[in-house]
């Protein structure tokens, strides 16, 4: 799928330089099972993320798998990169993963605000810098 | 979209007390530019390292964002969780995650896989578990 975009895809506030990649991803236990089992409610709940952290959404995405270990992923891509969450309600557990790029989004306001909707009894939470390297472009002559 | 599951989602062999995640997530420098602009290559390499890995494909989508800062990027959800790269020709940029669920699947091999097909001149690479805790399955009653 092409798209043409209209805000540049990362970096944004870099002068170029370097993309600015920012990822932020969790685990939230003991979570409510029926909440975890809600398509609607969960894509509801990434599209309202991407929105209060400034990630533009270009297309989202869920699926229901049904059976025991089964769950809900949903999966949106953004111009800034990704947010996904999968769930396994017989568990009261979800993951829950937001992958900026730019200076001008922020995924934890996009983590927090999922952990506010889903209210886990306990979570984990990481930061990976997903940046390039500045002036490191140049791949090897093979 | 709903998936009627013949293979389990997550913690296959853990008979049932925990699921089992496993995500392997990197940044990959100085890869070739052409590489990087290739929505096909990029969805052929996804598509082996899930073989690879033994992941079970449900989907997979490609997006190109055309423009300076644009690139390339691909979402697969397979039943174990999801894998995603996504790309910056301009800085010969890409990063790639691959997230796993169930002892019967790994992402260092998809890892290793999408690395051995991009070569970059250098890479990092982190682990994270993404398992739930064992009998921590209850919520709080709000």
């Amino acid at each position: 799928m092409a798209v043409q975009q209209n805000v540049k895809k990362g970096g944004r506030e870099a002068g170029g330089d370097l993309i600015v990649g920012k990822h932020v991803y969790g685990n939230l236990y003991g979570v409510d099972e029926e909440k975890l089992w809600d398509e609607e409610l969960l894509k509801d709940i990434v599209v309202e993320a991407a929105r209060v952290a400034n990630m533009n959404l270009v297309d989202i995405k869920t699926w229901k798998f049904t059976g025991f270990h089964g769950g809900v992923s949903v999966i949106a891509l953004v111009l800034e990169s990704h947010i996904s969450i999968h769930t396994w309600p017989d568990y009261g557990y979800a993951t829950v993963d937001v992958y900026t790029c730019g200076a001008n989004s922020d995924p934890w306001k996009a983590f927090n605000y999922i952990v506010l909707k889903l209210k886990p009894r306990y979570y984990i939470v990481h930061y990976a810098d997903r940046s390039s390297i500045p002036g490191y472009t140049e791949s090897e002559k093979r």
